[in-house]
Parts: C-alpha cells; sequence; structure tokens
C-alpha cells in the first residue's frame, strides 16, 4: 500500500495523532450523552444526580429563575412547582445538541421543547434557547454555566442560539 | 516527542487499545442510529424493515399495545389504525438517545413525539418515555425490547427514564 | 496478547485500517453538526452563515419555497416573513438527523417541527420530512440539496422518509 519504508516513527507519529483524533470524538459524545441525560434525570425527579451534572459553582440561568450551585439546581428539582409538572405529565425535550469542544472547555447549543399534560391532552408549553459552557473536570465533564430563554420574540434568545454556532468557513461566491 | 525509546510492543498495546475505543464509538453509533431509523421506517408504512429493526423474538410494550415478534410488530404497521395515521399526516419525532454499551449489550433511554395532522393542523398527540435493550446479533444490532409510556403522570414513564440514565460519578460536595 | 509476531507490516494494516474508521466517525459526525447548526443559523436570522452550508448551486426545496443557489436562500432569511417569524418567537427544531456516508457524498434524514409563538402561546405551525444530500468540499462538507415536505398526508412525504433510510440487513425470519 505505501512505497515508501515504514519506520517505527512514522507509525509513531500516526498513533499520536490517531490518539488525539479518538479523543477529540469521545469528548464531543461525552459532552452531548451529558446533556442528553439532563430531561431524563430532570422528569423523573432526580434533583441530586440533576444537580451532579454542574460543577460545584456551577449555574443554571433560565429567564425564569437563575440558579447557583447543586443545593439550589436540586432545590428547583425538589420545588413544589416541578414536582406537579411530573405529577401531571411533563417531558424536557432535549434536541440534540450542536457541540464545539476546545482541550478542556466545551460549548454546546441545543433547544429544548417542554410538553406537559393536562385535561386537554398534551400541550408545548416553552419552546427554548440553551447555551452550554462546560468544562472537564477530574471525574469527566461538567455543566459550568447553563443558559436557557424562552422563544417568545426576545431578543436575547436567537442571539443565544447565534453565539454557540459558527458558520462554516465560505469557499468560493457568497450569498 | 516521546524521550523513550518506542518499542514494536508499545505500539501493538496503543493500536490495541485504540482498537477497542474506537469500537466502543461505532457500536454506541450503530445502536444510535438503529433507534433514529425507527421513525422514518414506521412513518412510511415500511412494516418488515420496522420489524427487522427487532431481535426474531424481540418486543415492543407499548402502554396501548403489547406485541412480541416481528410478525406482530409489522401487523402494526400494517393496521387500519397505523395506516390512517399516515394517511393523515403523521410523525414519530424520536429524539437524540442516550445510549449505554456494555459489550454485547445496550441499553437506551429516548424521548419520543407523536404529532398527527388533522382539519385544525398539527397537534401533539404523545409524548412518550422509551426505554431500549438492544443485543449484538451477527448482522449487527437489534432491538430486543422497547418499553414506552405515555407521559401523562402515570408514575411508571418517569421510573422508565430514571431506569436507563446514570448519574455521573458525584465530585466534592453534593447537593 | 498475540501469540504471532507482530511484523511492522502488520501495525501498519491494523493502523492504516483504524485511519479509515476513525475517518469514517468524523464524516458522520461533521455532516450531523452541518445539519444541526441549521436551526440556530436560521432562527438567529443569520442569511449568509445558513447560505454558507449549502454548495454555492445547492438546492433548499421545501413544498412552500423553490431556492437555488446561496442567494435565494440568504433571501429567503432576510424576507419580510422569515424576519416576521423571528420577531414573534420561532424554533426549527431539527431532529437527530439518520446519516449515511458514501465516500465523498452523503445523505440524511431527519425531522423538522416549526414552533411558532403568538398571543396564545407556542403552536406547532409544521412538522416536516426531510432528505438531504451532502459533498465534500475542499472547506468541508456542504448541502447539495435538502427537500423538505410537511407531513400532512401528501404521499411524498413519508417517500422521502422511506427513500433515505436503509433496512438493516435481515437475520434469520421475517415477519
Amino acid at each position: 500500500m505505501t512505497d515508501t519504508t515504514t519506520t517505527g516513527t512514522d507509525l509513531e507519529r500516526r498513533l499520536a495523532r490517531l490518539e488525539e483524533r479518538t479523543r477529540a470524538l469521545e469528548d464531543e459524545r461525552e459532552v452531548t450523552r451529558l446533556i442528553l441525560s439532563y430531561g431524563p434525570l430532570v422528569d423523573s425527579g432526580s434533583a441530586d444526580a440533576v444537580a451532579g451534572l454542574w460543577d460545584a459553582d456551577g449555574v443554571y440561568d433560565v429567564d425564569e429563575l437563575l440558579m447557583r450551585g447543586r443545593a439550589q439546581i436540586a432545590a428547583m428539582v425538589r420545588s413544589d412547582a416541578h414536582q406537579g409538572w411530573i405529577a401531571g405529565g411533563c417531558a424536557h425535550f432535549v434536541g440534540p445538541p450542536h457541540v464545539t469542544v476546545t482541550g478542556d472547555d466545551a460549548t454546546a447549543v441545543s433547544y429544548s421543547l417542554m410538553v406537559t399534560h393536562g385535561d386537554g391532552g398534551f400541550a408545548l408549553r416553552r419552546a427554548t434557547a440553551n447555551h452550554w459552557t462546560l468544562h472537564r473536570a477530574d471525574s469527566g465533564w461538567r455543566i459550568v454555566t447553563r443558559t436557557a430563554r424562552v422563544l417568545d420574540g426576545r431578543p436575547e434568545s436567537p442571539a443565544l442560539l447565534a453565539s454557540g454556532v459558527c458558520a462554516p468557513v465560505a469557499s468560493g461566491e457568497r450569498a
């Protein structure tokens, strides 16, 4: 296949490059998986597990409520309001995140839908723009900040979406 | 780059480890892809293809209907009820699954939304919690069980979500 | 671990195979990521960035509107109609795509939900079947065609879903 003599150094270099590429894929997969665990944990009322997705001093900033640190996040899950959603039927449906990993830091953008059940069946209570920043801790990736803004026309919500997704490099003509 | 002499044995060990890591990424990708093919196949009435996602004796357990084996799953797709959904307009929108692979077995948790079209436009008919178990067959991954429960407040639905998603290892203080 | 002598040629062959497998995973990840950037870019009115997801002569074929080339795609984002959706509150929620990469080409199938905000809260305006074809350009993957058809009962929409998802290889008995 190769017409040059393959030396140990060549193999070593290719192996090191592959290790980097595999690590990049694994990091993106771990960040995605962490984000996707939010819905199942919050909709099952797993308060400590939800809080454990964040760094010890992580921030969860929703337009309706600002939470600082794990105790406040767990308290939200245990609140009467949230327990009421679970009792009535509720889905925090988080869409596939668009993740960007840079070393030990990552950002992600995703949509989420909050679907609630009531007498009239299911209703779409919220459609939300989410911007996540994450950091690699000793025990794995954790959320540093999650900023969530409802997409009800307020300008900060589209801005949040744009802030986390870069346009691909333009090639040739532009629109 | 390395200040130690790299021996063939070192390279061999690193290569074997990379092969394992790549296999793990591929497995998770194949399980995810299998799950994501359910919606397009069921909404296009591809009855045999839907049934072929399951093991020959696989189980599809929905709160409304229990199906055992491929013949019963295909029969559901061919039923008047399901054909009526397709004729009217229907989306089985499956969210990104949270997948855990362990050797030749896997579990996954996902949400799904059933959206139907009618005179008044689109309606959200169901929001559902899904728990999947899968097995690696000779010809690739197949579903062993899919358990789906509507999120209408019945306690088994949140329990299903919690059962498939482990909390990350706690680091430092707890909430 | 191996009871045969591992030669440099063996290592070289395994390394080359791993490089191919990693490339396949990266390609699928890049195509997925490109598709997932559509929603955040279009809902933030990033007209040139949306257009830049397509090839210079790419096609965006929606049942309501046919766009050829980047200028027409950017014009749609800048249109009064689209700017009105953003001003009122809007989510183009794209589900996780089912991607198939073949060399420098790829196809993908996904659902999308268009959620709009109005006086009565959030409404589900459209559920749409999407079929994507993509090509690897010098600067990365770009969309060649995106065909979107509303799932309102018209037969072409389910056909679009079926066209992009192959059934797994059947093993043993058939339904």
